[in-house]
């Protein structure tokens, strides 16, 4: 589904063309709306943008891509691409469904989720980001040995993606089930992340691959 | 590699050779050992005894081996198993590596390990329960379907059998990464569990079967 945006964000949104994709007028070309033909890692559900930001700002050899369905957030991400002159990073305003609209099967080299939306009630599982069908999604867009990060403070939702995603035929390459005790220093935070890491909150992250 | 015994526990031991082996002279032919042909679920190191004592009592219409290597060990389950009259349930005296001599492939029903040594440093990886050498002795003598149920309190161990279980195109079908605060009742401890889940320590477990 093409999502509705409010009115005010919208307009600033659309006064970067070069930057945010609100119609999908560059879905199916994403590679070329980029300056350089680099890997592309995407996010998806961006937040306030700190952590896709701060990754874009350490790897300009990499492409990156923050999909947020929400204009009203992403007008925060928005800000810090332009604040920091970020030329590595595109915004596309659109729902997760939509990923194989804007990426040709096995174009992407990574995706990352960071403390997606739990939905706790078993009668929406189907909307958690790492249910099936949505991991097809991602399998059909990643490059072959492509790789799925995810990071959450939520055990319920940790404990049900690496049943779903086992299931699926995924593998781990790496898991920290107490993310902050166990950092080597390389990891990147959410603005979510430090509130709730420092409520005590344990952060639990998986790498991970399709067989 | 076949175990030494402490002689006064082997002689306690060799007295009641219908409820253990200490020799491998059942092994190949387990099923005909028990008096009813029924599923078999096997636990490997059963510490003091109390899971599956436990579970053997409750389920009489399983077959329960109990594997451990340390005799001086093994004393302490076979004293549980005469207290409670069991007779669904025998004791091998041996090492896990040698599984594959006593049980035919595919005779088992369920594979249990209940609070394996984590053996933390990397340099000892291969004697972990779950590197991939004993996940294909698992594989080989788990029936079509069969199931691995696994529980620890070492987070590093736990981290690394959902990798190495994975990796091996294990799937998981049920997760708890806080056994006692999601546990509906139906867990059975461990004397090792309860102790350590006094003193504060998260129990981790999942089921998990071959793809």
């Amino acid at each position: 589904m093409r999502m509705r945006h409010k009115p005010w964000a919208e307009d600033y949104l659309k006064s970067h063309p070069n930057i945010v994709d609100l119609d999908g007028r560059h879905a199916g070309k994403i590679s070329e709306w980029f300056d350089k033909d680099q890997p592309i890692y995407i996010e998806i559900g961006s937040g306030m943008g700190q952590f896709i930001t701060t990754l874009a700002a350490r790897n300009p050899d990499i492409n990156f891509i923050s999909m947020e369905r929400e204009s009203s957030v992403m007008i925060k991400v928005l800000d810090k691409v332009l604040e920091q002159n970020l030329t590595n990073i595109k915004l596309i305003c659109n729902d997760a469904a939509e990923l194989n609209d804007y990426f040709v099967d096995g174009e992407v080299a990574r995706v990352y989720l960071n403390f997606s939306d739990p939905w706790p009630k078993k009668k929406h599982t189907k909307r958690r980001l790492t249910y099936h069908t949505y991991l097809a999604l991602y399998k059909q867009i990643l490059q072959k040995d492509g790789e799925l990060h995810f990071k959450t403070d939520n055990r319920g939702l940790f404990a049900y993606s690496l049943e779903s995603m086992s299931q699926f035929g995924m593998y781990f390459i790496k898991i920290n089930l107490n993310l902050h005790q166990e950092d080597d220093g390389s990891n990147i935070t959410t603005e979510y992340e430090t509130k709730f890491s420092e409520k005590g909150s344990r952060i639990y992250r998986r790498e991970a691959k399709f067989h």
